[in-house]
């Protein structure tokens, strides 16, 4: 039996667009309706079948039963209001942000059914012509429950990403959001500030190395500034924490210091190994 | 027709290890014997038949004709003066270390015949038990010649890392240890400090960016310090030029400043997409 009847997905792309197919696959929607502020995203999602329908306007959302914010960020944080007002008081809603304190927060004062997730499946392949259904298959999705969360909407979303083979893990959004900082946005910031600072005449002799560690620099821009804007605490904390660290190699490196660099790389050599 | 007649290989880990598997596949050499300070690498290097004979004294590289020095650099380095006593004149010497100045300029003094190499075909799995007869196939090698090396001996070795599948580049060494310090020991160097910056609890979380930044992080400290140490210089430089770029994405955050963070992450990302 689906669990929606009518699914509206705010954003039909690369994640957007894979809950579409993975929701259809499993007939876990009865209908799902899909909007982006580009056409071309929508007749994709429509052509590949994520989509039954699709509009550039938001009114195609009215009568769902839920919704998926699955826009960048500000722009989910600017809709908010007008999708308020196009659906019913019961309708469950979701994001699937990668930052989750700004959106829960103000997701929470708007909407009597939502819930904050956050599917570990994203890419630097975007696009809805990079969608597909098992996107969420064997990856972990992060929700974000708070104590006024309504508990049969939160189980009703555990019950979809589950069925769409997600392992769901519970976090209070701010230690979400402290978390990804380190695990993602981090990183996300080192491999575009690299691709920058590196001289483009040595780029042909990048060996693979180089190459996983610039391949997340190919991430959308227009994606990775709103996620990098809305953390921008937590980043500024693990970018200080890093370059701490970095420099703690520098200096043993201008000191001869051999022990010291020894030591720094033996540590995160076994944490490395013993922890991923 | 054999190149060589005895191959003698200081240090059989996985590039000394994989470069006698591969003379040997392609019957390059007549004999390859090895070296190493582990009894036990020299006895899988024995099992896997990368070498015919081995010994953890040098002396049983004496009458080689190609000397490849495979061990980290500061061995390499240490061991020279003993080496040379050992062979003949006209012995080709090759090293394949991952810095190239403080090498070739040692060996040009001590050897008639040096030829600096540089195969980019490393891994964080480290040592004999991986390696393979393939790992050159279809990889760049970095060869840094000099002014009076010597012709036949250069002619010779291009003509074995033609042999074993690799693309040969050549470079002065000084530009070889600038390149390299951008395009694979800083991205080392910030491997090792993104896992000590990266809070433990948090590393279940780790998604595949996280992995890929940080799979470099499981390299040996041992061939690392040593690589750090001989380009300190170089290494510095890159770190600081990174540094200041990472402090530009910082500045912009802490400003409020989405212009110019998105000009900085687009400006990565085009670069990235089109160079690599």
């Amino acid at each position: 039996m689906a669990l929606f009847t009518k699914v509206g997905i705010v954003g039909v792309g690369l994640v957007g667009g894979s809950l579409g197919l993975a929701l259809k696959k499993k007939r876990l929607a009865s209908t799902v309706v899909g909007t982006s502020r580009h056409a071309g995203s929508i007749a994709r999602a429509r052509a590949i079948k994520a989509v039954d329908d699709g509009s550039r306007r938001l009114d195609i959302l009215a009568g769902s039963d839920l919704i998926v914010l699955a826009a960048p960020v500000q722009t989910v944080l600017d809709q908010m209001g007008r999708i308020r007002r196009l659906i019913d008081d019961d309708c469950i809603v979701i994001d699937v942000a990668s930052t989750k304190e700004a959106v829960v927060t103000k997701a929470n004062k708007l909407f009597a059914r939502f819930v904050g997730c956050h599917p570990l499946a994203g890419s630097h392949q975007t696009g809805v012509a990079n969608a597909r259904a098992d996107l969420f298959f064997h990856a972990d999705c992060i929700i974000t429950p708070v104590r006024s969360t309504d508990k049969a909407a939160l189980a009703a979303v555990v019950k979809m990403w589950n069925c769409i083979g997600s392992r769901v893990k519970k976090m209070d959004p701010a230690a979400h959001d402290r978390a990804l900082a380190y695990m993602s946005h981090l990183p996300h910031a080192m491999a575009f500030a690299l691709m920058s600072a590196a001289p483009r005449k040595y780029l042909t002799l990048a060996p693979q190395s180089f190459r996983d560690m610039t391949r997340i620099a190919s991430s959308s821009p227009e994606l990775w500034d709103d996620i990098f804007i809305t953390n921008k605490h937590n980043l500024c904390a693990s970018i200080d924490e890093f370059t701490s660290q970095l420099g703690r190699i520098r200096l043993a490196l201008q000191r001869n210091d051999t022990r010291s660099l020894f030591r720094a790389l033996t540590a995160a050599q076994h944490k490395r190994q013993r922890s991923l």
